[in-house]
């Protein structure tokens, strides 16, 4: 997949065992999201703790990816385009990391969710603001190993929706919230929730800028626009 | 200072320099969340106006970092420590960049909070866990430039006040919430400001836990414990 630029290089070969742990890590990652959401829409404690304790292999996974990395550029000595690219594996298993802990903490969450008297309509909202981040990180992850600078675009652009419907949330919890005090500690938790799953959008959106970086040389002059429309009610961040 | 392991080396001399940038970007930041606390406490909006302008340069020296420290790896091939030692100066500017962004979006928010009633007490609790946090950023680039791993140990331990103090007011910010409902939007920011606090704290223990890493080879046996403190009202998240 690398060998357009020049024939296979001892580099190349040891860059695509590495490339192999990051989509190995990549597909946990997408499973996490996956059946967090589930979890917590079916209420359903035993895949919630089941996504909390495979967790520890995403972890693992990001120390062996970061050693094998540094290995690589230890033994290759790569330069210019070459160094960038191993330096971008060790970016992105930082980023699958993080989102691992999102999906992690949104099990947690589930479980104390479980206990206190269900918010309508919220899980169906989250299940498939859920679904778009975890679509976003698969073609964030296909756009890395094709090089593929228009698909990583792509996913960018669909941070947008993943944003819109965080707000469209954020604006639901808060009336719940104002009817009914009792609603709102359960509504702090699923604002949470959301919150989290725009992080993950947040996150895949940051795989896709390493992904136009690798492919052009450099970020995307507009990185993070969304960060300036705020409102006094909601308040987009992107801070992480 | 990281000459004794052997004779200052070229190396050496080139790290010192991307080194310097570090800490020049540590005292920005930690600077950042100084300014925001105070922003905060009282809502003095230019000052946070003029914490949110400030945060650019944060970003662009990240990138810059990241390219010396590529350069560096480039020129020098380093191997082992020396190479770990490198590849840290990229892990700690991108958790520089991310709290960066925290004190950003702290701004943001009491741009937003100057428009509404105030929560009582709340300014100067956040503005205590901020002093905290400030501290620890401080004294964990301290542990990084000393390769000191007893100071950075005191970082993480301290990592677990500021815990306590988040839960305390995710606690009070409940009760307000309950007992009047027009402080339901304020207590949402200031609820979010808590949290983006926390989390600065969170990145401090990071930081002192690459700190570790460097100066015994080996990341702490118990990182984030406290993630398990999940209790119903509160959770503990430590998920970045």
């Amino acid at each position: 997949m690398t060998t357009e630029r020049h024939i296979m290089s001892a580099f190349d070969r040891d860059l695509e065992t590495v490339q192999a742990l990051v989509v190995k890590m990549g597909g946990m990652v997408e499973t996490a999201i996956h059946d967090a959401a589930i979890a917590l829409e079916t209420r359903d404690e035993e895949l919630a703790e089941d996504v909390r304790r495979r967790d520890k292999a995403v972890d693992e996974l990001e120390l062996q990816i970061n050693e094998e990395a540094a290995r690589l550029i230890a033994l290759r000595a790569p330069r210019a385009t070459d160094l960038r690219t191993a330096l971008t594996v060790i970016k992105i298993s930082t980023i699958l990391e993080r989102v691992g802990d999102y999906a992690k903490n949104i099990a947690k969450r589930s479980h104390v969710l479980v206990h206190m008297p269900a918010v309508e309509s919220s899980g169906m909202a989250l299940r498939r603001m859920s679904q778009t981040v975890e679509g976003m990180m698969k073609d964030a992850l296909d756009a890395y190993i094709q090089r593929d600078a228009a698909l990583a675009a792509d996913v960018r652009k669909r941070d947008l929706e993943v944003d819109q419907m965080y707000n469209a949330l954020f604006r639901e919890f808060l009336t719940y919230m104002m009817e009914d005090p009792r609603n709102i500690t359960a509504c702090m938790h699923l604002h949470f929730i959301a919150k989290n799953i725009e992080r993950m959008g947040d996150h895949a959106t940051g795989i896709a800028e390493q992904v136009i970086y690798l492919a052009t040389g450099e970020l995307p002059e507009d990185a993070r626009p969304k960060s300036d429309s705020v409102t006094r009610a909601t308040l987009n961040e992107g801070e992480d």
